[in-house]
């Protein structure tokens, strides 16, 4: 019998946070449907369905989006070349609107008046969540106990959340709890929190799941081709064993392992949330990095100077937006168009080496790519008139031999 | 006894090119003072001005200008964080004002009428050289040979230049040339041109001089601590031997060195050139690509979000100006003075291991910075209230809310 | 004998709301010091003091902010040259953290714990005022009754409001309210909200208060020349009666009375507010509208092409940040030392005419110019080499004549 | 017979210039044809024909490109909204492609070598022309008299042009030539050189060709209402007489005579040519200022901000790349197509009087519009929580009271 209050859908992590979410949600007179995304991350989802059941989650969902969190959020981004602050590929940005917007499915589907997340009240994903949520349904309510000073009075600390799971039943688990939280999907793994708060803290060394360290990497690199359609992976051969990828996700999951054995992708920064605090993180992004130098190259190889110029200054947005998730907005639509339609020339192959930590760009080749090698040639003179140069300076210096000019320039003269 | 033509300053560098310009200028009527600049270039100085004496010069100068260009041109593009096409860091780009400045100084104490330097028709540096003498002394006259259809056509390539040289007493190189043409001073070389030419090669990897092979890099990091005041480095300590260097070329000098040592700061770009054709070229800057990662992990520690953001878009101009040639013009110097302004809290230290061509952030501090540890803590809520987050979320969503509204929006529900 | 609750300073306009307001603080056991600054608005300001104080105000604080108000927030905002979404020349947005700034002034002198104000939970105005105040004193706290429901839903609407005033002896207006709403400074007088919120209706044509029907204006114009310095105003001739104004306040108010005799700068937008919505505002604003257009025609005059398009970005951020309440702020600091830096060269003098709602420049000089008569003559070759255009125009054909090379290009010919 | 040099298109305009151009042409052993765009301006075509002709011109074309113009180019600017340096409608700037794009077409179907313009060596026209022939068909050779020494040294003015012309048979103009030079099309009539070259000179009163003067235009406004449809107009009618437009050329023509009538769209302002050099100029654009005006209001009421900021920077980048000359170009290309998307929901209508010298904006209404009454009203609560504005606004400061925080920071408290 459907209780009171009405149903909510919850995004179910199968951890210790959404388990007693998902318990104190019922206690509040909710029925509860849980909500659990494959999006990469390592996971016993069978087991976490288990335990969504008999926590007394009405029914449970687990949805595979890996597929498209590949390709309809990770490509974007690829295409984009966005980097938020100059060095956070989005990792986790981009899951969140993926998550939330098959939430929001079954939300509908099930009729559902609410849903739920386990995001903290200082965070981003808080917002990402419930930016998509009210962007796709304007009319859904929405529970987020990390906010609800009914919840968060009551559980200040972890210590609080383990107690409540041993009175109500909850699996806790049996590993002390790392003193830092993690986030992983399919793009990376994020750290943060605990003792990586203070920013002087270096890193433990064993942090890391995703990538081995540079240091005791193999010594051999590996010797990539990947080859780009409309600025979107299509192709990865490993020119040492001769191992061919095709599809988005195949392809990805193939470039994760191997720049995650070389080590590549480790950052640790200080970003700035949304919400406007400094917060510091720690990611590694494999694949992510390694195809954001891929398509770099291939872009510059290809694209003209100025659409290119006009692009980046459009990628810049589309970063800043996805953090602050607005992936659905009418900016984040038109932007993904814009940056979509200046990718139709960004095809053709780069080769790369991958060691230590590092990719290496070894070279380029398009039929669409605006380089020319006659014409650059130092050999060649070609069509290329080396007078014209002389005018294209002389043009040029007009503005400034004209600002010499001004009573109030200091003149070199004069010095 | 005085020619009739009148008195060249010529940028020598003390090779074949502009060797054999020296004897053409002559040979043209023109009074020749050599003008060597040391801006760390690897060159036998006194070897040069021998060279450049035997060859008929005037008078020679040989001017150090390694600290004013690590003062006056590397620090503020350190500042800046300037990376031309997201990727170059314009090693060659600031070096070329600070050697055309000093000429036109010595143009000016010399009463020459003329000023001449032996860059090719088709790159970037004859513009830079040229801008810089425009703006700083507008009447100054340019002889840029190899845009002179009399000396282009009767040199059509090196073996031209060489048989030119033997017919003139011009001491030739004994080792063959590099299939490809190279530049160097303190901050990098680049390698382009030749075999370069073709996007697709591979560069041997013989060609790199500044860096050892990343791949047989020390297995041992050095850690390094790098103290930064308004956005320059101030002191650097090495914390593996206690190595400290304080004076801007003493530690610049010492960076390239352990980053070089570790092989940092390798690229193989295609970039476009301000001409409008692309270009490839292969990059090695050690110190200034440590630098870059460690100016960039402090600026976001300390500067507030915002003003980092403004200052991003002003540091792209900046680089793109730099790249073109304009250093000294009203823009460039609006810029700097901006950018400078913006620097005024990046202060504190950046501690970093080096290791197998990469640089690794480990942590920092600052007394300046933004960064609110207590804040940001997931484990004290302090003065910050959960609850206003809602707020915040909500108001953000009006606008899609708004959209989602439209009659043309498609809605999720009716999917 | 001092309250239980504290001390709040009020920003009491002398109006309905904000006398409500006073008297609903002391009822709910506050002290209340009213502030009334002056700013411009035509207002009885000893009435409003005998008001404030008969309705039970601890002490009451006048505080005449016109200069202030013109050389402190006017003058940047006509440096930069700053339009809102490109036609708003942010009248409101400068005066309230002018106003704010006192008002936390006399908080700090005063003691107080709380400051106030009248805004409405819809607006920007009360994010601007509290911005400010959280700027200059983050641990100051708000008082704002209108975002508070025991205020909000007791004061459904304004006969709610004149129900209290009887009820509690505050004096109630004698007029019947227009179907609007009015905020009026020295800069500007807005109209918002009633009948207005309508967009498709006109404005009726009584509801302007400081500038006459451009229908029924003179018909012989009035002919100024405003000389600047560093891009404010220093000088106003007006060239028909010889009359001169030379300080700020004098001669913004001198241009106020001459642009409104002449019905210039109404206007009648929809925009887009921080929290998100758009609304529709009638503005008025004579001697900004003049100014701006004045200014505009120098800066174009005297600044560098570059330097003037960098500080143009930076001006669409400075009205957008001036518009969201960030006055006091970083980026707030940040940007207005650079437009300032920007205008070192903006001297001279413009002469206009003044017309039927029109501003129209007639002529400019400076002795700072970088335009040169003789340069741009069709008549004087000079020193300009026509040969030169032909080098720089097939230069800056490269790029487009190697993107009509691509597979991809449809041709011309081919059509 | 063909002569010996080949065939030359020449861009011919029916005055004195281009026909001694043409003669010129032949003297030099060239071959003809004359092509004679009819963009909108006031010209007896068939007597330039016969003139042509007459003076030995191969074959004449006359085109009539009028709704192409108004279609393909001023179309696209008025959706872009775009205003190079703020103030120019860049009349001339969107003929050139239009008119250079048709000579191209003649070209390659008369098989000429050659294509040549009488536009002269410091101005942009030369630029715009001739960056067209280049994208257009690469190959195409330019002959551009101005900027030939035989030609340019030949004819140093007005008065050399009239003695060859005599010499030549050429019929020169009866009418002493105004001491300014004029371009006139459909959307605009630009004036500058000569006395105008004086940027102090206050323009002669009788130089307006297009406009009446606003101070003895009608009393009367007349009241328009235009609807759009993705940013363009698609119908106007007069409210006043019931007049209705419907297509472009039209509707275009209509707008003209009643913004021509009421004195709408004069400047005087002073531009940087893309050459470098500042230049002063008197425009008068009637229809094209009123579309402005009209489209700014209505896109500002129907589009998202965010995504009308976006736009707005591309806009700003358009008007620079048309102003010029590149119309036809990678980012041309781009840009139109990313300003076109950001115009889908840009639909409605606009009221506006059009009165002595200026539009004002009415009302506004459209299905399309993010405008929502209700959620703005002043008296409906509706959906929107008063509460929630505090969050936002708390969240909002988080930034500002951490700068605060700073050790460097200025108190307000200390002062």
């Amino acid at each position: 019998m459907s209780q009171a209050k009405g149903l909510v859908v919850l995004a179910y992590s199968g951890g210790l946070d959404t388990s007693c979410i998902l318990v104190w949600l019922k206690e509040q007179g909710y029925d509860v449907i849980a909500y659990l995304a494959n999006i990469g991350q390592e996971e016993d989802f069978e087991k976490a369905r288990m335990k969504a059941l008999s926590l007394g989650a009405k029914k449970v969902y687990i949805e595979d989006l890996r597929r498209e969190f590949v390709e309809e959020f990770i490509w974007p981004a690829v295409q984009a070349g966005a980097l938020y602050e100059d060095r956070y590929l989005l990792g986790t940005s981009l899951a969140r609107p993926c998550i939330a917007q098959k939430q929001m499915e079954i939300a509908l589907r099930e009729e559902a008046q609410f849903v739920s997340h386990g995001a903290t009240g200082k965070g981003n994903d808080q917002i990402r969540f419930e930016l998509t949520y009210y962007a796709l349904s304007p009319q859904i309510q929405i529970i987020a106990p990390w906010r609800m000073p009914e919840f968060y009075t009551r559980f200040r600390g972890r210590s609080d959340l383990m107690e409540y799971a041993k009175d109500h039943g909850i699996p806790v688990p049996v590993t002390p709890s790392n003193p830092w939280s993690m986030d992983e999907n399919l793009m990376h793994i994020s750290y943060e929190g605990g003792i990586l708060e203070n920013p002087k803290n270096h890193p433990p060394s064993a942090i890391y799941k995703k990538t081995r360290d540079p240091a005791t990497a193999p010594d051999c690199p590996d010797t990539l081709e990947i080859e780009f359609k409309k600025g979107v992976p299509v192709k990865v051969t490993n020119k040492k064993d001769g191992a061919v990828y095709h599809t988005s996700l195949e392809l990805f999951i193939y470039l994760n392992e191997i720049a995650g054995k070389h080590g590549v992708g480790r950052i640790d920064i200080v970003e700035n949330r949304f919400i406007g605090m400094k917060s510091r993180g720690i990611y590694e992004t494999p694949a992510g990095t390694l195809l954001h130098r891929a398509h770099l190259d291939l872009e510059a190889f290809t694209a003209d100077r100025e659409v290119r110029n006009i692009k980046r200054g459009l990628a810049t947005r589309f970063a800043e937006l996805v953090y602050n998730g607005f992936w659905f907005s009418p900016e984040g639509e038109f932007i993904r168009h814009c940056i979509d339609h200046s990718q139709d020339l960004v095809e053709g192959k780069v080769q790369l080496s991958v060691l230590k930590g590092n990719v290496y760009i070894l070279g380029r080749e398009s039929r669409q790519s605006l380089y020319n090698e006659e014409l650059v040639s130092m050999d060649v003179q070609g069509s290329y008139e080396p007078t014209d140069a002389t005018g294209f300076i002389n043009i040029n210096s007009l503005r400034l031999k004209e600002y010499h000019r001004l009573p109030s320039k200091v003149r070199l003269a004069q010095n």
